[in-house]
């Protein structure tokens, strides 16, 4: 069918100010945050109600559209990329908090509501929603489904698959689905969990059941100076082996601690070759308790300075250096490329070296500033898009990393998503049968593939095409490495 | 093909000690826990290697014929009940812990090997695993993760779900996938918990990768007696709602708690109509400190006896009659019939109430021992499978009672799985749609249809049989409620 007259068959069938067709409106929606691709779409749908959703999916059902969904535009990995000959369907309209159940501890939202006024919302209560991401107070909570979000304190209340309870959606046929519910156990295939994450390839959400936890009585960082990467990669080991699970645990090596340093005064010692952020929550006996233990795992392992935050503001202050990294590597270079790898923690020191032998060899500047309790690195590659070939060579160091997260054992994203970005590591990631079980799970909820193609999952032909060799686990020897 | 033929192939292909076809030899696997239904497999199958499991389903999916796994055989729900015309599957002989990985806190283990076993052999590095079924010294961690098994912990600990990083699997084909990994996210779709709780009926597993956790060093119980079921079901939501999640929330009714105490000296009031048992674990300190909370919300909640176990013989003594609960119950009565739903927590006294109305409607009695703290009824009918008629009667009082949980926004299992016994009940939790999906779903793991089934998901024509009327997420009105 002719491109025109689809626009066309929308138009008759929705108010005129749900549709964007013009070039200059289109604009805004041609990239989400990983801004180096961009594409228009079609045609921008901004649905008011329901029906007017379900009138679009249907719409593009019948006519073989291609549909991809877009909350806030925040993602990293390019998921809300739009198609040239698709609909870019922008869920910003669906933005109401529609109940907050105190006696459950839930509530119920619509997916364009920010992560961030969740929380908000649930504040006079004495409730939060845990899981937050940096973005948020712009990501809305249907990205964060979409990706399974997660943030700085997802080590100790986990991602966002681990913090909702029930969705509502539509398939691409507009058939309402609900999938879980309030139990803690659903019968059934565990549909909740199997849609987390999925990129917006299986359905698309009009509702989200958050759970809400209360406000921990207390918090305190520990902050913890290191002669070493590795010392404090140790030092991270310890402290889970040890039997603490911090509400989070963060690291910063030595160019994201002399980047920070000049942006903002955060306390942190100049001399540090790595910095921990430990923190813990929890009731004040137990948040003291875990301060001496803690404080004792560090000094073990070699601290050479070790803070405690005395009071809010303190606690604040020690946060806002791992805030504010980012932005602080920004001033340091044209561009930054931030990945998103997870490794078993106990090879986080033998990586973070093995990524600065990769940063020589490249010549492109990397800083880490990561998840480290979990595992979630976030290597940030500073280069320069106007140098010919920066980009490239900086993509192809990005790709190498990742590489090398898999060998070890770990995976090629923590809480970003695959997206367009790393849709081919996806080949080194899997092998072909699992990558055959993905598009069967596919196939069983969009079987014309129209929910958000070419994202998250390769084709083989792709794979193919890449020429992975299959590093499967950590189980097949890879360039990267002898053998861990 | 002929069966006989199909044993032969099994036999050509398989070590002699492998197969078991006489008539006594397959009596003992003719049913799980779920004794009221019984079947012998035309034959079972014990594979001790890899290569034997894949020759088996190999042979399976060539010669289409269904296959039936089955653990330790605990299940309450029928989902290893074999069939007539299919193997029987036994993975007892994966029967090895293959790792204990202190430092990432997993163990990597064979899906016979049993619950406890995982935490036995933790517990030299001052770990466990968490979820604690009641049967967990018998029953499989395979038949655990089938089943998305719970326990009395997992108010604060999580499903079975929540607790395993990574599965191996093999397709009905005998093709190997890995399903999740070592990082808290995993890029793809989310298979591990869609494998999780899914009854056999899309792999089967032969190994799990367990999370470990450290165990809590303290670990207390408050005791308190209410005057009725309902002040007790106040006092669940305001424990929640005060911000403490127990370690362990239950509640025992009148008709329990005279049955345990004329079976074991466990300490509980003689007048109590209603008791809590409150687990608080962690540091000391914080213990000492939810103690202090907890026993101010029973208070203020009406509870006439409060006592707090104050050394480990005492927890353990507090424990015992809950442990005791349905053995006790059985000496009352020749035959029990423990049910397994879920309500939302704010409507436990109001679904009490219900339960003892219909109990007496039906001339059955009925005793409440459950998982208060999420919402996760136990009722146990008592009944004589001897006396005509009455084991109809139970069942028909048992689906009446997971109708009335689905009516207030429940479901019809909380940790027992659907298999046979609570099939027509999935045509009340579920509509057409969401049904359908399930369908879908299972093809794109077992398009013939081949792993167990006939067990958790019915077919649209069996929902049409069954008549259900469809009661969907408490939104319509049902013959058991005016409305809530």
């Amino acid at each position: 069918m002719h491109e025109e007259t689809f626009i066309q068959l929308l138009q008759k069938q929705l108010p005129a100010n749900c549709i964007l067709s013009q070039t200059d409106e289109l604009r805004p929606y041609e990239c989400d945050a990983l801004s180096a691709y961009r594409q228009l779409p079609l045609v921008v749908v901004i649905p008011e109600t329901l029906q007017q959703l379900q009138t679009t999916l249907r719409l593009c059902a019948r006519h073989e559209v291609p549909v991809v969904a877009r909350g806030s535009g925040t993602g990293l990995s390019g998921g809300a990329m739009p198609l040239g000959n698709g609909v870019l369907l922008s869920l910003a309209r669906f933005n109401r908090i529609l109940e907050i159940d105190t006696l459950n501890r839930i509530a119920r939202v619509q997916p364009g509501v920010t992560n961030l006024a969740i929380s908000s919302a649930a504040a006079p209560h004495g409730l939060y929603y845990a899981p937050d991401p940096s973005s948020q107070i712009a990501c809305s909570i249907g990205g964060n489904v979409a990706e399974n979000a997660g943030g700085v304190h997802c080590l100790k209340y986990g991602l966002t698959t681990h913090n909702i309870q029930a969705l509502e959606i539509l398939t691409i046929d507009g058939e309402a689905l609900t999938i879980g519910g309030p139990a803690l156990d659903s019968p059934g295939y565990d549909l909740l969990a199997l849609l987390t994450g999925s990129e917006g390839l299986l359905g698309i959400i009009y509702e989200v059941t958050v759970k809400l936890l209360p406000k921990p009585a207390a918090a305190q960082v520990v902050l913890a100076a290191f002669d070493s990467v590795d010392a404090a990669g140790a030092a991270v080991t310890a402290t889970i082996a040890s039997g603490i699970i911090p509400a989070g645990l963060e690291l910063l090596d030595k160019p994201a601690i002399h980047a920070v340093r000049k942006f903002i005064d955060t306390g942190y010692p100049e001399d540090a070759n790595a910095i921990l952020l430990c923190e813990l929550d929890g009731s004040q006996e137990d948040v003291t308790a875990q301060i001496d233990h803690v404080s004792q795992v560090y000094r073990d392992a070699g601290a050479t300075t070790l803070r405690v935050s005395h009071d809010e503001a303190e606690r604040q202050r020690f946060w806002a250096g791992r805030k504010a990294a980012f932005p602080a590597m920004g001033r340091l270079s044209p561009d930054y490329y931030c990945m998103d790898g997870t490794i078993p923690r106990k090879h986080l020191a033998t990586v973070l070296n093995r990524i600065t032998e990769l940063s020589a060899e490249y010549g492109l500047p990397i800083c880490n500033v990561f998840h480290a309790g979990d595992g979630n690195l976030h290597p940030l590659i500073l280069y320069d898009a106007n140098q010919p070939g920066e980009l490239e060579r900086t993509e192809e160091l990005g790709g190498r990393i990742l590489e090398l997260c898999v060998a070890v054992g770990g995976t090629i994203t923590g809480e970003h998503g695959v997206g367009l970005e790393k849709i081919n590591q996806m080949c080194v990631q899997f092998n072909e049968a699992e990558l055959q079980q993905f598009h069967a799970v596919k196939q069983a909820f969009d079987p014309h593939n129209l929910l958000n193609p070419g994202k998250a999952i390769p084709t083989l032909h792709r794979c193919a095409e890449f020429g992975a060799m299959h590093v499967h686990h950590g189980q097949l020897p890879h360039p990267e490495l002898e053998r861990f």
